[in-house]
């Protein structure tokens, strides 16, 4: 068994495998998990935080790889983390740790990452986050955060990361569109991947009709760019790049990095309260006490909100 | 301003501007929505509560639309709840509604929804549920749940209805064999939709490869099926209904429908009670009392898990 302080001095050293297990300790709920976070509060956190989002299907999985081979050959040190919705169910997350083992695993600058989702209420977001912080203690330089779907979930990771790409790609229908609507506001820069497919022009026709509809913006307010990609071939990669160090160094103007991480740690800070609170209510309330109160909702004898009054009271 | 016990009425009398209104207030959390809950409590539920989940671009919208004229045809009263990942984000839900009114919206047999996430922690899951009470309590026939996306809270939403359909389509890349490898354990039936296109003999072999691990099962379990459709020409829904049918019969038997109820009664009530919990400390720390210790955390005075503790023995 190994304790907080010597896991934290390890991590602090970059030990993959110690980063590694001090992940495990906080998505599991290890007791030590909170010490371990203490420990490594004061660490320095110079990683730029990258999240990358889009629908299934937009080659975001190829991107991310790309990306990141593309700064493990400036010397870059590159941490992934894949948020992966199968993760809930059995093997979901082996499965995509096994997936992409294969492609960029081997690096020793790199650090790849399945997240899963643990419980309700945020979960994910949480230990996604307390991840962040670990590999950031690790000395990493970029962290790209890869959500594998668009669910409410992984766009509340993305949001609280540092700059969110959106990944758009020729030729998606209706669906598409909607879902376009709503991550037009979270997004920091859009990446037009797949490039040489047909389609392109209506994909930046759309994204120009959608910022035409958006209120007047302050000048200084950071306007997303679009950047060109056709990431199976690395191409465009640069350029993303440079996009993202733009918005970096804008977060360094006027607090906006600040503001950033104030809404992350109130997230994360409202997840942990709920979820402790939760813990204490099924402290209280065995499994069998929780399957009375099932029952009597079930036969009618009490409303769902009476029950959940009277759990909330206790 | 109406009371909890009129709208009741007025939604039991199948009034679908109350039954709208009635959705709002259980989604915003109006003063008298539980009240509103009790009142209905005791009125029959006799629908069918299909879940269609699966990526976007399967062609669940075009289904769910085909579907529900079908059901139309036979003189159904049909319920939809788009479950829409756009939401969180002003003018998603009305941009959703305002797509789908195009196409099945005027029939008076039919009421339309787009459910919108507020708030973190299963608040979506609650108030979809909340709806689909409603919904049943105003005497619909079939309720059809559709997800825009894959996330977790969507997959929580979809698990906790009676009968879950899992669309796949033929010809998407590996992204999507990790989604179905998660989404395999929640689908009581498979939808192939555009089974005109090439290459569903590669989804089907992949679907059988699939069942070939799952574990020997008892002889009694279900067996998810799988159906061929063409969505966009209304081709396979008959086929479809019946597999939803045997599967609504085979829950009547050995008790499966409770079995489904209690979890997903556990669910809500979990939802609820972690709701009401995080409504109090709202209640008990203002947000400037808020402000202030994400800025000690942000300074480095307090850890967040050390803040998260305070906060929940509060």
């Amino acid at each position: 068994m190994q304790d907080a302080h010597s896991l934290a001095q390890a991590i602090l050293q970059r030990d993959s495998r110690a980063l590694a297990r001090g992940i495990s300790w906080l998505e599991d709920g290890h007791p030590d998990g909170p010490e371990l976070m203490r420990e490594l509060h004061k660490a320095s956190r110079r990683a730029r935080v990258i999240g990358i989002t889009g629908s299934p299907g937009s080659g975001k999985s190829t991107l991310t790889d790309q990306w990141a081979r593309h700064l493990l050959g400036q010397g870059q040190r590159v941490g992934i983390l894949a948020i992966d919705p199968s993760s809930p169910f059995s093997g979901g997350a082996l499965l995509g740790d096994r997936i992409r083992m294969g492609r960029t695993a081997p690096h020793p600058n790199v650090f790849i990452r399945s997240m899963a989702t643990r419980g309700m209420m945020g979960g994910l977001s949480r230990s996604t986050h307390d991840a962040i912080d670990l590999i950031n203690a690790a000395g990493f330089d970029t962290i790209l955060v890869e959500t594998v779907g668009v669910g409410q979930d992984e766009v509340d990771v993305v949001r609280g990361v540092d700059t969110c790409c959106v990944v758009l790609i020729p030729g998606m229908g209706d669906e598409i569109q909607a879902i376009k609507a709503g991550l037009m506001e979270i997004a920091d820069v859009f990446i037009l991947n797949k490039a040489d497919q047909p389609g392109m022009d209506q994909v930046v026709e759309a994204l120009q009709a959608m910022k035409s509809l958006e209120p007047e913006k302050n000048p200084k307010a950071w306007d997303a760019p679009w950047v060109k990609t056709i990431a199976a071939e690395g191409q465009g990669l640069e350029a993303l790049d440079e996009a993202v160090n733009r918005h970096q160094d804008w977060l360094d103007l006027e607090g906006h990095r600040q503001k950033k991480q104030a809404i992350r740690l109130r997230l994360r800070l409202e997840g942990l309260v709920a979820e402790l609170m939760m813990s204490r209510v099924h402290e209280k309330h065995n499994a069998q006490q929780w399957q009375l109160i099932i029952e009597q909702i079930a036969k009618g004898e009490l409303t769902l909100y009476e029950a959940a009054e009277r759990l909330a009271k206790s």
